[in-house]
C-alpha cells in the first residue's frame, strides 16, 4: 500500500466536494461584495518548533488566514479559533496563548470573535477568517505578458528553521532574519492595496516554486523568474557556508507569506506609483508567456514541490 | 497545581479577547443583515466512539455548526473543513471522510468551499460556518413571562453512549434511536423558521441544564422547566434497567442538537401557527420567571453542568 500525500488527499477532497482547491482561498459573492473565506489548522508536532512560545504559536496560527486575505485583497471581518489543548495544559501555556491572540488581533485588524476549545493529545488551533473585498483576483488569471511582482524575497524561513533543528549555523543579522521568519512571520497586509491591479494572485506560503506552478498551471501559461532578484539577502552565503543548495531554501521551503502575483504591463505604472505611495516594495521578478503550465528560473525548469505535509 | 477545566479555559481566551463567550455563535453586522460565524472541533480520542464510521464523523463535524446557525436563524452561506489527518491513513478512509463532508453538504445545504489539510496524531476535524439572517437572537433576551421552547426531547444521546460504550443495555427502538442519537445527530434546521419570535435561543449541545443555565445567567432571569415535558420517550425505563439517573441523562448528557429558546407569551399563537405550516412539533416546556440566573426541573434547583471537555 502506498502512502498518501497531501496532494492526493486534497485531490479526493476536493473532487468529492466539487470545488477547485480544497486549501485556496474561497469567494462567495455577497452583494456587489465579495466575501473571502479561510482556514488554516497549526499542529504542535509538525508547525511548532521546540523555540517557538506559545505566544508564538497563537500569533502565528492567525498569520496564513491575514496572508492568503491579503493576497487576494480582502480585509479582515472576523476570525474564529477552535482549540485542541492536551489535558497536562497549564495555565500559564494557556494565558500565553491568549495572549498570543491578542497580539495578532491587534497586530492584523482582526476582532477573534470566538471559538471552541476541546481535549487533543497535541496543541491544535484551527483559524478561520472572512473579509470583503470588492473584487478577489483568481489564480488562473495571469496572461502572456504580464509581469511577475511579490511582496519580498524568498530563502528566510527554511534557512531559519535549519537553524533552529541545530543542522546549520548562522550569526548576526541573517540569522535574526531567518528566525525570525520562523517565529514571528509578517503577512504583507499592506500590500493587499495593489490587489485591484493583479491578473492572478496566491500566498506563497507553501513554497515559491509550487505557488507558481499553481498561477501557471490555472492560468495555463509559463512564468519565468530570476533567481538573482527572488532570493532574500544573505541566503547564497549562508548557504554555501553550510553545505546547502540555496535555490532549495529559496524556491522549495515555503512558511515566506509573500504574496505572490501578475500585473498586466499596462498596469504596472499604476502599481509602482500605487507600492510607493504606500511606502512598500515592489519586488518585479519575473514575466508571464504564452506556456503549459510550466515555472523557470532562467533556463532552468524548476520542480512543482513546495512544503507538503505527510510526505 | 490544579487542572484547567474547560470553562476555566474559555474565561481566559475569552477575558483576552474580550468576547462574552469564546464557545458562542458569533454576529458580524453587514448592512442590514447580519452575518454568523461559528467554528467547532471534533477530536477522534474524545468525539469518536469506536463505532462510529469516518463518513458518520466527517458528517458529525459538521453538525454543531449547522445546529448552532439554525439556533440564530441565519441559513447557511459556506462551510470550511481543516483536517488533521494521522500519516497512516489510508485511502478508503479519506473517501469515506470525504463522503462524509458530501452528505453534510447536500443534507444541510450548505456548500463546502474549501479548508485545509494536515498531519496530526489523531483525527482532527475543524468546520467553520457562516451563515445570513435578518436578526441574530440573543442569550440575553429572555424576560419574565416568556415561554420555554425547545425542538425536541432531550436523553437519547446521553443513553446511546452509555450503550456504545458498553456499560448500559437496551433493544428495539429504543436502541435504535439512542444509538442513531450518537452516530446520526440531526440537527434542526427547520426549527429556524421560529428564530425571528425568539426572545433568546441556543443551541444545546452541552447539555440542556448549562444550555438553559446560559440563558438563564446572561438574561437574569429564573427558568422553570417541566421534567416530564423535555424528556425523551422511554428514557426512564432504560435508566431504571440500567440503574442509572434518568434526570442525569436528559439534563446532564448533551450533543442533543435541539434548539432551545423562549419565546414572548403574546407570540405564542403567531409561533404555534408557524410550526404547524412548518410539520414541526414546537415543544412548549416550561416558564421564565423573574430571578437571578437559577434552573429548575419542577420544585428541583439544577446544577450548572454539561459535558465539559478536559473535565
Amino acid at each position: 500500500m502506498t502512502r498518501l500525500s497531501e496532494k492526493d488527499i486534497i485531490g479526493i477532497f476536493s473532487s468529492a466536494l466539487g470545488i477547485a482547491d480544497l486549501d485556496d482561498v474561497a469567494e462567495i459573492p455577497l452583494g456587489k461584495k465579495a466575501l473571502a473565506f479561510k482556514c488554516d489548522m497549526l499542529v504542535g508536532m509538525t508547525d511548532v518548533p521546540e523555540q517557538m512560545s506559545p505566544r508564538q504559536a497563537a500569533r502565528k496560527s492567525v498569520v496564513a488566514c491575514a496572508s492568503d486575505l491579503a493576497a487576494k485583497g480582502a480585509k479582515p471581518l472576523a476570525a474564529m479559533v477552535s482549540l485542541g489543548l492536551p489535558r497536562s495544559i497549564t495555565r500559564g501555556y494557556v494565558e500565553e496563548l491568549a495572549r498570543g491572540f491578542q497580539i495578532a488581533s491587534q497586530e492584523f485588524g482582526v476582532k477573534i470573535v470566538g471559538g471552541d476549545t476541546n481535549e487533543a493529545s497535541d496543541l491544535v488551533i484551527d483559524c478561520s477568517m472572512i473579509g470583503l473585498a470588492d473584487r478577489i483576483p483568481p489564480r488562473s488569471g495571469a496572461g502572456p505578458g504580464d509581469i511577475v511582482v511579490m511582496s519580498g524575497l524568498f530563502g528566510y524561513p527554511a534557512s531559519g528553521l535549519a537553524i533552529l533543528m541545530g543542522s546549520a549555523r548562522a550569526t548576526g543579522q541573517f540569522r535574526k532574519q531567518a528566525v525570525d521568519s520562523v517565529l514571528e512571520p509578517r503577512p504583507r497586509q499592506d500590500f493587499a492595496v495593489l490587489a485591484p491591479l493583479f491578473s492572478s494572485s496566491i500566498d506563497s506560503s507553501d513554497g515559491l516554486a509550487t505557488s507558481l506552478y499553481e498561477i501557471a498551471a490555472q492560468s495555463r501559461v509559463d512564468i519565468h523568474v530570476d533567481y538573482e532578484k527572488v532570493k532574500a539577502a544573505g541566503v547564497d552565503e549562508f548557504a554555501q557556508a553550510n553545505g546547502l543548495d540555496p535555490q532549495k531554501l529559496v524556491f522549495y521551503g515555503g512558511e515566506e507569506y509573500e504574496i505572490v502575483a501578475t500585473i498586466p504591463k499596462k498596469s504596472l505604472p499604476k502599481a509602482r506609483a500605487l507600492a510607493k505611495k504606500a511606502g512598500i516594495v515592489l519586488h518585479e521578478v519575473g514575466a508571464v508567456k504564452k506556456g503549459t503550465g510550466r515555472v523557470f528560473a532562467g533556463k532552468s525548469l524548476l520542480e512543482n514541490r513546495g512544503y507538503q505535509h505527510l510526505a
